[in-house]
Parts: C-alpha cells; structure tokens; sequence
C-alpha cells in the first residue's frame, strides 16, 4: 500500500481564504493583515479590544525525550485540535514557527505530518510572514549599535572583552561562529573577538514571546545587558537607545500569525526560541490571543517533558499568568521501544517486551507533570507497524500509573483518529480538575531552584556546580536577579546529561558548567553540557536538493 | 506659513484597498498577494500570462548630478505618474524598494515627498514585503556553502585567499566590513580573512533585478563566481549546487510589488541594487509588467543621468530589451545656484547669475541623453524661495540647448502641479520620436566601452588603468565576458571622479582602480575612487531617536 508523503497531502490542501479561517474565531477581515491569501497576521488593535473576555481552557501537549524514532508531538497537537473542532469545540491551536537556517542543512521540519498538519507548509518553513528576519534586524542593529558606540569613543567604557551580545543570523554557517570583527585599520573600529548565533538563539526572540505587548517588550529590550565595564558593571540595551528602534522593528513581528489547519480549523503560529538556552515555547501573545478567541487552546512545548513542560510551567505560565487544564504527553510505541533497548533498524518487528521495558519514560514524565497539579492523559501516536499487543502493553502501563492512554490515529486520519481523545480532554478540562502550580516559588535562591528541577524532574541525586558559578548565582540575586526562573540548557535525549541514558535514570549528577544571565527575557540560563547556539551544515546540505521543479513547485524542501 | 511634513501628508492619506489599486491596471484580486491591506505582490502566474500583449510607453526621469539642495528625482516620478493619471492617461511609476539599514543611520528615505509620495511610506522604509530580506538570506546561504564545502573537504579546490563571495546584511556594521572568519578550532573550519557588505551591494540583488523570471534567476545566480583556485580558475555557484536554493528562497521576492500614490495611482516598488556596484534600477520584471497593464510607465534611475541614465540605457534597456520614449531631467534652482557656486546657507537669496553659471551641468547631462536617441523634457521641481527670474534663466537655458523645460509643483500641489508635464510628456511619448540605441555595441572591447563612456558622457579626456587592470580586462574577454555591458562606479556628484568639480569640467582623467566581474549580474564594474559597500553608523545615529509613540505611530524615521 502506498502512502502519501507529508507534502503531497498538504499540496492537496483545500486551503479556505484566512478570512473564513478568521471569522470562525469571530476576527473582522479588517484586523487580519493577510500575507498572500493563506497567512494573517492579527492586529494589534483588535487584541488591545480582547482584554475584557473570558479564557478558554489551555491545553499543553508535551512527550517523551525524543528518539529518533520521531514521536510526533506537534502532529498530535494539530490532530487534537481538529479533534476538538470535529465534536463540536470551539478549538485553536498555537504551535511555534519554524527556522530557516536548518531547513538548508537537513531536511526541513513540516508542521505535523500526515492528515494532522497546519498549512501553508512550505511558506511556514520559510520566510514565513517575516517574523525572524525582523528578529534578527532588531538583534543586529543592537549589535551594530555597540560597536558603533565604541568606535565614536565609548562614553559608557565597554570592556570590548566582555560584550556580551553576539551577532545573529537564521543560516547554519558553522565560519561565523567566532571571528575576529572590526579589523582593517582605524575607520572600521577597535578590532575584537565576536560571533554569530542562529537568531532562534536570539535573547530578542525570547523577549518577544514573552512579552504582553509592545511597551512590555520595549521593556524588556531595554532590560537586555549587551556588555560589562571594567568594573563588571553591567551596560543595557537601554544605555545604547537601542530600544526604541528595535521596538519599531518588532512592531509587526509582534502580531501573531493566523493561518490554518488542513481541516481548515485555526492555527496561531507564532514565535520559536529555542528550548535549550530559552524556554522553547510559543509566543504568550498568540497564547493569550487564542485563549480570548477559542474555549480550548491546544499548544505544545519544545523537547520532551522533562525540559519543554518544565520551562511551559516554570516559565511561560509563571510569568504570563497562564494555568493549563490539561496536559497530553505523547508517546508511541517505537520511541517505548527504543527507550526499552531496540535499536532503530529492529523497530518493525513485534516487541512487547521491550515496550514494556521502555515505559517507565513515559511513567516518569506522567509523574512530573502531575507534580504541577495538572491532570494527564497519555495519546498513543499509532504508527502502522504497531501491534494490538504493544498499544495494550503501553495502556495497561499508563492506567497502573492512575492515568489513561488513548490510541490516536490522526496522521492516517485526521481528526476522526482523535476523537477518543478530544473527547476525554475537554471533559477534564470543563471538569477544573487542574490546580496549577509552579515547582518553585520566585523567592526560592537560584541554585535551590535548580536543585529543585534537577532532583524533582530529572531525579538527579544532586547538581554540581563549582565556586565560580555559585558565586555568580549569589551576585546576580545581590543585584535584584534572585527572583527569575532558571532556564535549563541539557541534552533533550535524557532526563540526564547524559544523551545515551534511556529510560528512567536515577542516581545521576547535573554539572553546570556556566550560567548566563536573560535580564530581558527574565530568566537564568543555566548551561549543563555542550549547547550548539550555531549549527553548521552537513557534508551534503539539503540545500544541493532543494529546488524549483517544472512546475514551479519546491522540491527537497521536505 | 506652516508646511506639513512629508510624515504628516502620508499619515492623512486616504490609502484604497490594493485590490482597488490592482483593480486599475486589471489585475484580478486573486493575482494580487496582499502583505497588509496596502500592499501586494502580483503573481507569477498572472505576470506569465500577460506575455503576448502591447507594451505601453516608458519615460525615465534621471537628474542633474546631485547636490546637497536636493533634485526631488523620486518625487518628480510621482508626481509626473500622477500628472498622467490627472490628464486622463493610465499610467503607473516604478520606482527603487529602500534598504532598511541605512534608515538607522540618518534620517530614512521617503518615497517622494509633500504631496507627491507612494505610501505606505514607513512599511517601504522597514520591511516592506520582506524582498531584501530574502535576498539576504539568499546570498548568505551561498556564503554557508562556500565555508561547509571547505570544511568538508574542499573538493573543489578552492584557494581560501580568493574567496569573492562575501556575506551581507541590511544594516550599517563597519566592524563586519573585514573581519577573520572560521576561528575557534577544527569544528569551526577554517580560518581565513572575510566580511560583510550591505545587502543592496549584493550580486543577488543585481540578478534579481535584471532577471527576466525565476528561470533566468537560476541561470543567473549559477553564473555568480564566488572564488578561484590556485589557478586562478573560477568557482560558480552552480559548482556548490546553491543556485535551486537561493531560488526557491527567492520566489516570492521575485513578484513585484504594487502600492499607490497619495492620490491613489498604481506604483511598483521592487528591487533596490547600488548605484555605483551596480546598475540602480528597479527590477526588469516590475517594468516590464507595469509596461503590459498600462500606457505609460514612468521610472527612474539612481544618481544622476551621467551614472543612472546611461546605466539604464547601457544596462538595463540593453539587456531587458526595453527603449524608452522619453526623458524627464529633473533640475531645481538651487541644485542649479550650488552648482553655480553658492554656498548652502546662501540658497535662499535670488541669484540669477549663480543660476546661469550652475546650468551648464544640467546641459550636458541633456545633450548625453539625447545621444541615446531619445527626447528629453527638463522638469524644474520648484522650490517656494524660487523667484521667477531664476525659474526664467534656467527655461532660457534650456532652450538654448533646444529642450523645453516646465515648472512642477507636484510638491505643493500633486497632479495639478504636473500637468503641463505629463502633457508634455505624453505628447513625445505618443510621436514616437524616439530612436534608442545604447551607447556602444556589445562587441566592443571592455576597456574601449570604459573609455567611451568616460569620454562621451564624462567628457574627459583619458582613462588611466595600469597594466594589471588592462591584462585583467582581456583576460575576462578571452573568457567569454567581452560582450557585458560595464558597470561604472564613481563619485555621483560630478561628472569626473572628483565629487568637488561640480558644473561640467572637461580636461579631466578617470582613473580606474580597480574591476570585478559580476558573471551573474551580467556587467564588470569598473571602480574608479573609493566606493564603499558597507557603511557605518554615524555619531548620533537616528535609530537613538526612532521609537513608537502614544499612539502606536513611528516616530523618528523621518
């Protein structure tokens, strides 16, 4: 039998006109900026006038660590809210937008897969409505704007050893990750070692999707510290004027973006800091936006739980006032065998050993998330070569958890393979049985914060952290720093620090090996491991494959 | 008396939906891709479909070589595509897409200015539709491959002290302008000295805007030479494989864009390549389209008619397969006073005298357009301390010289202060007086092309170029270059090399510095001075003062 890829189902997309997309969550043509005929973006103006309504329900959808048998998280999330719009809810969905920069190294990331994906996919795997290149004109110019500072003879006294805001760029180009800048002689400046990030890294990026608005965020701009005097002073954004200018070019980026499902039912896309050294979630406005517009919001966090619910509770929830109803992990019977010792190649065959073997993932992030005072179901992404035998294996697991698995087919079928599920969501989240909670409260020090996560989510016996670090922690919470949440940098593959320890480890160290200070997003990074904020392209990029066809369509782009 | 700001003027526009705008030229609103609801790109599809129709007549309006007075090149277009609207004639302007970066610096470029301006005004000034943008993410990948096919092996054996692909950005960043790229170690590459230049000096940019359709693009972007070999053979970027790539992220850039008038006429703004490295047009593709859907097509050219005109004739029209019907030279009396001596502060005072000695600059840039075989029109762009007998001198002049000039006032008055103009204008263009040739055939040598131009337009008396530069040229011919066009790079302030030899010198050298071969543009460009493709910030730059006001409005940019 012969399956249909990803890109030819949404080619054959029966896209409607984003103003119908528009007008099912009650928004006039007028405030939609459309871009082409597929794409909107939601007026400032038109969400100022949403302040007075009520919150729909939010619902996080979040998974295991990552395998590279794919788990299908952002698939799930699209088909559960189609799911929801198929029994009768009023559903929308916010997922992240996707770089540019990677989709020329490996083959780029589509918004879901199968019958659960949101379109247009190739513009989203693009320029998209041009949100990250306004990122990284906004984050330039303020780089732009220190070095100038220095050359016209650095009235504020910037230590050009300890400028701290790099440069940004949304390509993979592994030769600007550290450079030597401003060389040539006396009119290009004062030679200095700098470098590029890929501009998801970008603290501007965080900021934005932080942010409640454009004063928030100008805010917030200003609040970013670019560099240190001698004296260790710290030099802001604010210091330079950059602010204003760098608000001006966000103004538009700030607008969430509407575009739709391939069951022509709303999708914001909006906003993609990493999930690494950022919290890895979408933009709070298109949240909130949606919360005011739907009665159930569908989101999704970067990663597996152990970091993208972790940061989605401790940070974005935190800091925007946000409380899930409910959270949907999601898992498949691939990635339980993987996790129970199977390698990729073995995957086909039936294992209902080994699935069991690889549950206690999954139990383990069931338990984490229930620590926040939110109720769980597990959603089974099906997969065809899954047997009755191995989806049993995985529900008995779950229910002897105190939690329910339900088996989804959407990317076979669409919202009708997640009808189980929609049904079972909305009834916990119209029943309140969420008492949300962070892990931590503001007031807890900074090193007990990540004593916290690392002993309460990842199960570490304790965190390692030399002079140096501790030192810093306590002089940031000296200068008023104390009450961030911490954001955590470690591997995405483990509840460890260590990518190769599957399942459920226990009895582990966390080493930090540096931590950073987000004074614009409001958080600590908090760096355990090697964390790539440049990647480079590969022998063969996909770039060499990526082209227009005879008929005008992309080709290689997927 | 109190003058409104340009700002001000457009902010009270009464902006049409573009459909609107489109709806003019015939344009189905399903062909129109909207960025906003005052602007849009015109599809591809609709744009191959106008193949087999008649093409209106084009008028380009260039200037006296410019003064810090002002000439008003861009307002006068306006003002004139509106003149011809006023007189009954569908008519449409192309004019250049502004460069972000430099916004940042001094004050932004408005697109014309009083009552004579396309709008909106503050989107063209940032992001617009996002076409430089693509064209920086473009060229930036091609610059990725370079370094990854290094890192990876090198098979094609690229010197890395001959890399001629640099990277761009859209913003002025001297300390990017040489910089050592590929340090920290062996997973970074390797080591070797590169830069950055602003996103307009991009070959990208040039191809763009002299390609024909996203095919010719291709060839084009293949055609780039990006390094040599020890051997000084080249290296193109169809031997990385980057040309599909650049493509595809250039698709949507390649649609031109459709805005309006103040008074609600089409305008196409689309492409923006330096005037100096390049030619300085707006795109073939936007003229060409504008020439399918209306009957006059009003365009302008970069700098003066002595690198403007004749890169729009030489080049452009060259290469496009385009004649225009007319010439618009615009002249103000006080370019005319500061070319006649008269200092800035002192423009304010009647001064017919320093009028008369200042005209022979605008003579001489009449005669070399007529020796292109078109008509030309002097348009004088009044100011409100002109008196009559200043405007009386410069008329007089230029009837000396057997040319017509007219007094606009499009500035105060719009239309009504163009219509004896675009009468004018349209009165030459329906005679079909003109008889186009470019000033050289393609065959000629490269160095006897320079040396024409230097002497016909110009009116020196010598090209200096030293051996290597002669050899070099030779070299390019023997390899199959002979028949480009040349692409002259010099100060825009005089009709030497010396920006302070204002009036029309004669006697004088042109000295040429250097040359570089743009292969996938399709001209070599002859630098001759310094020419500076990466600016930098000034003292105070303007973004310190750029900010959203109260009321959400741009404040600063202008």
């Amino acid at each position: 039998m012969g399956y249909k890829s990803d890109i030819e189902i949404a080619r054959e997309a029966k896209k409607q006109p984003i103003q119908e997309i528009g007008a099912k969550l009650g928004i006039p043509a007028e405030d939609l900026l459309p871009y082409g005929h597929d794409k909107a973006k939601v007026s400032e103006a038109f969400i100022k006038g949403l302040a007075g309504r009520e919150n729909g329900k939010l619902i996080l959808v979040t998974a295991i660590n990552p395998t590279p048998a794919g788990e299908g998280k952002t698939t799930t999330t699209v088909g559960l809210g189609d799911g929801l719009n198929r029994i009768g809810k009023k559903a929308a969905i916010c997922i992240r937008e996707a770089s540019l920069g990677p989709c020329f190294g490996m083959k780029g990331g589509a918004a879901g897969g199968g019958y659960a994906q949101v379109v247009p996919m190739e513009e989203m795997n693009l320029h998209f409505t041009g949100d990250f290149h306004a990122i990284t004109s906004a984050h330039n110019l303020l780089s732009a704007m220190i070095d100038n500072h220095i050359y016209w003879g650095n009235e504020l006294e910037i230590d050009i050893r300890r400028v701290a805001w790099r440069r940004v760029v949304d390509m993979n180009d592994r030769a600007l990750r550290q450079i030597t800048a401003s060389l040539g002689g006396v009119a290009n400046g004062f030679p200095r070692e700098a470098g590029f990030d890929i501009t998801v890294a970008s603290e501007v990026m965080a900021c934005l999707c932080l942010a409640d608005d454009l004063a928030d965020l100008q805010k917030r701009l200003g609040d970013i510290i670019v560099a240190y005097r001698r004296d260790r002073s710290p030099v802001y954004c604010r210091d330079l004027k950059a602010d204003g200018a760098m608000t001006v070019l966000l103004k538009d980026a700030m607008q969430p973006n509407l575009v739709q499902t391939l069951e022509n039912n709303p999708a914001f896309v909006h906003g993609g800091p990493f999930a690494n050294i950022a919290h890895g979630c979408n933009s709070v406005i298109a949240t909130k936006t949606a919360l005011k517009l739907a009665d159930y919001v569908v989101t999704e966090a970067g990663f597996g739980a152990d970091l993208g619910a972790e940061k989605f509770m401790n940070i974005k929830c935190r800091k925007a006032g946000l409380a899930p109803s409910a959270v949907v992990v999601v898992a498949t019977v691939r990635a339980m065998k993987m996790n129970g010792g199977v390698a990729k190649a073995d995957l086909g065959a039936e294992n209902v050993e080994a699935v069991k073997k690889g549950c206690p993932n999954l139990g383990r992030h069931i338990e984490n998330v229930k620590s926040f005072g939110v109720p769980v179901v597990v959603a089974i992404n099906h997969f065809v070569t899954d047997t009755d035998a191995e989806v049993q294996a995985v529900k008995d697991y779950v229910a002897s958890m105190g939690s329910e698995a339900i088996l989804c087919q959407h990317w076979a079928k669409g919202s009708e393979g997640t009808e189980e599920l929609a049904t079972r969501v909305a009834q916990i989240a119209d029943a309140d049985m969420a008492n949300f909670a962070p892990l931590y409260p503001d007031e807890m020090g900074l090193f007990d914060k990540i004593e916290t996560i690392a002993k309460r989510i990842y199960r570490a016996d304790e965190v390692l952290a030399d002079k140096k670090i501790r030192d810093q922690l306590r002089q940031w919470e000296d200068q008023g720093y104390g009450h961030l949440p911490v954001c955590m940098a470690k591997t995405q593959y483990s509840f460890s620090t260590d990518p190769n320890l599957r399942g459920a480890p226990t009895g582990h160290s966390v080493p930090v090996r540096e931590v950073r200070l987000s004074a614009g997003a409001g958080f600590i990074v908090v760096i355990c491991g090697e964390i790539m904020t440049m990647p480079g392209l590969p022998r063969v990029p996909s770039a060499e494959q990526i082209m227009l066809n005879a008929d005008g369509q992309i080709e290689g782009l997927f």
